[in-house]
């Protein structure tokens, strides 16, 4: 998807997307001005005006699909009392390690308890969730929260991929039966295809995360990897179903139709936005800086009237009437300042708008405008009278013709292995192995030690949807294998 | 504008707004299900769904505002380091006994530093703005946050009036002169006006603060009180005029024009999105419950079919086609729940949908509907092909009826008090004092003591629209009067 780097101005990036990918996003970053690194908190970062106003698009599409899906806004305080926290034993396992605590407030000093940071929400819901849920006619109780998270994180942090503070949603659910819950589960990963996939334009594949990677608390875990064409993945959206692991200590009832009382069997999903976005622009971007999909870039359209002494009038009052029109429905600017031309082109392209119109004294002079497209660098002139067309048009296709290009195929990322040492020749040249397993229970946990030791990449799981490769025996230990996996590097 | 209770359904609220505000407050909040006050730590509360729903609304109107304004959003950490805290006097000695602390993280225990819950972002922004801007040419520099903020508050808390947690929306900006930052001041009452008078309906009038009570690190603070009709007043969005009491320690500084460093002139601005709801729906609500604004309201219009046994079909199918018609246009629900019409009816009055649509075996054989408006109660029966004129026309005049029959004329609540003893009495009377004052600077401090111990309201300031009232002398200390100021209780 890269191409190699023809110059480099200084306002552009530097370095190549596919010789150095980290050193790529960091300039990315710095250069379109998305975050800013120099906080000071370790790990904490500020979010940037432009990528602000993309993830707050992001947020609402997410928000209307869930909406959509019948589930209901809440929200929830931020801090969490210990108390709650302690009361599922494998989620306070998992969480402990992660967790800023508030202990003191004011001038008087220590808090009786301490309050923990949500690092999620489940133990602050699911009190509240036992006052509320009465009857089978509460359920299914589909609720949602937006909020940020904070996580005490050991990994090395990125901005958007990984932060100790992020953004996300996270949607909690609670049914009569397994099978609701396990429908539950399903239509999270539709959601997650819908906005990842047809919105967002990166591929994905679902994987049922092996037990020792679950999610802590949950009895399984459906984690969506992002494909990103070099043969690491990167995990973005979660669902799991909790069956009643937590609605038995948090004593979420519900009287059923029988007229008993039973436990509900919940569900819990969270699409971290911030991930999400660093994932899109990670996964989108190229050497000239950012592409966005057209609904979701700050500014869809800018106009650079092209300025030469003494010519300047006609030129800026065309490109008013123009931004006039455009702006009706599409989220316009005309960049009028004094750079120059050059500046200006590599300045945008660098943020990704889509479509830029350019207006100079030889547009005036033919009646005619120049359109080029950020995401192909394709160039249109036309006559003005035939631009709201255009433009309409571009704006229709313009995400659909990133995702065209963008989605991998799955099946050429992988490849099949039969022994471990092919494994370890696939993952270092870029591959997603696909081999036999015992299986993705904890008993098969040593012999996925032996592939995060020996192979250097981590069992993704079993895939969600319909398995195409069959094996006899497991990689590793080479008993009979119990199913198919996935083998990768990830972010 | 209540009127007595008739009758009390179990649904409804039982008493009445005008006998006993405080309870009838906490009932509409519990029987509308606005906010769940049990969350087990002290002064948190949970915002249920259609409280969310509103304040979403709200917080998009609002962002809509700021951003045609340009102002730019941006994503700030939530915890702010000790030491950038304490880098501004007055602001650290102000906010020092209102600070949640995070000491602690994960396994590893105590943190290098305390990390404050931002109270309000200041000191976390201002060190950020001392690496953007950079030249004249970045100013005016206009940005915010939407987020929440933590205090720990000494007063009684009361859902979404004050919290320890609560959802802001915080602009700050930076300008050359100290003129066009008194000009920012200017708009952000403005926008006050746009988005809490025009589209919540609440009255307003600003006030200057006196020196005592301006935001701790403020040259100037100017603050909207909400006339709650009762003589009592709730403080709602303030924005305060910084001039350069933080560019100096935070190092805000741009080269101007002329070539030279010089300080940034700072104002911040902060509608509490929660406490503008609170206040909204105190102020409008009746003894049937919530009064929404029509674009505020999380359902707009509500079909009810009123079923009989056998005829049940024609009536389901007239609804939904009904609601197939609006729902292009306006969010509607239709409730075909099994509890009787007269709950149905007043289950979404408590909720304050603005219109409700019934149909029962009478409409369907005379081929008309029945709408209701909420705020008012009026009844309209017409023909099915008239319907969508008349919602449409309904939906375009349902918020500025309200706000017609809502606003009060200020004049009318104040009472022009010479003596002391007047303005005791004035004030137990429900009146907000108008009366002469020394001035609003410290030196007349130990006045505004008198005004609280002996009166038992507080000095608002100084009004910042056309001031009608003059005074010869203070009302406390006889001393000839510097200005006019008001007096009032508040919540």
């Amino acid at each position: 998807m890269a191409k190699k780097k023809k110059e480099a101005p200084i306002t552009g990036i530097t370095v190549s997307k596919e010789e150095d990918f980290s050193a790529w996003y960091t300039e990315l970053i710095n250069k379109a001005e998305l975050a800013d690194i120099r906080y000071n908190i370790k790990g904490f970062v500020v979010y940037r005006e432009w990528a602000t106003i993309t993830i707050r698009k992001m947020y609402k599409k997410y928000e209307d699909l869930l909406d959509k899906k019948g589930h209901l806004p809440l929200t929830m305080p931020s801090l969490i009392p210990e108390s709650n926290f302690l009361l599922e034993a494998d989620h306070v396992k998992g969480f402990s390690p992660e967790v800023f605590w508030v202990t003191e407030a004011g001038t008087s000093g220590k808090l009786p308890e301490r309050l923990a940071l949500r690092p999620t929400s489940e133990t602050a819901l699911y009190k509240m969730y036992s006052l509320w849920i009465r009857s089978y006619k509460d359920l299914p109780f589909k609720r949602y929260l937006s909020c940020q998270v904070w996580r005490y994180e050991g990994k090395m942090t990125r901005p958007f991929f990984r932060g100790r503070e992020f953004h996300w949603i996270e949607s909690h659910n609670v049914f009569a039966t397994m099978e609701d819950a396990m429908e539950q589960v399903k239509e999270d990963m539709e959601t997650t295809y819908q906005m990842l996939q047809d919105e967002c334009c990166i591929p994905l594949i679902f994987f049922e995360r092996p037990q020792w990677d679950k999610f802590s608390g949950a009895e399984k875990t459906f984690a969506a990897d992002a494909l990103m064409g070099s043969g690491k993945v990167l995990q973005l959206p979660s669902t799991h179903l909790l069956g009643q692991k937590f609605s038995i200590p948090f004593d979420v009832k519900f009287v059923d139709t029988d007229g008993k009382e039973k436990y509900g069997y919940q569900t819990c999903y969270g699409p971290a936005q911030s991930r999400n976005y660093g994932a899109m622009i990670a996964y989108l971007g190229d050497d000239n800086g950012l592409v966005l999909p057209f609904d979701l870039a700050p500014i869809q359209i800018v106009i650079i009237p092209i300025l030469f002494k003494g010519k300047e009038e006609p030129i800026l009052a065309k490109a008013k009437v123009i931004f006039e029109i455009l702006k009706k429905k599409y989220s316009v600017k005309i960049d009028d300042s004094d750079e120059s031309a050059g500046s200006k082109f590599y300045y945008w392209e660098l943020r990704g708008v889509p479509i830029r119109i350019e207006i100079g004294p030889r547009e005036i002079e033919k009646e005619q405008l120049v359109l080029i497209k950020r995401h192909d660098s394709k160039k249109f002139i036309m006559k003005e009278k035939d631009l709201e067309k255009k433009v309409n048009e571009i704006a229709q296709n313009y995400t659909k013709e990133i995702k065209k290009k963008s989605l991998i195929d799955f099946e050429s990322q992988i490849e099949l292995c039969y022994e471990k040492d092919a494994a370890i020749e696939a993952i270092n040249n870029g591959k997603i192995v696909c081999c036999g397993f015992c299986s993705i229970d904890m008993d098969a946990y040593h012999c996925a030690e032996v592939v995060e030791k020996e192979i250097g990449g981590f069992v993704r799981g079993k895939r969600v949807d319909e398995e195409k490769h069959e094996f006899a025996t497991c990689l590793i230990c080479g008993k009979p294998a119990g199913c198919t996996v996935y083998i990768a590097k990830s972010y």
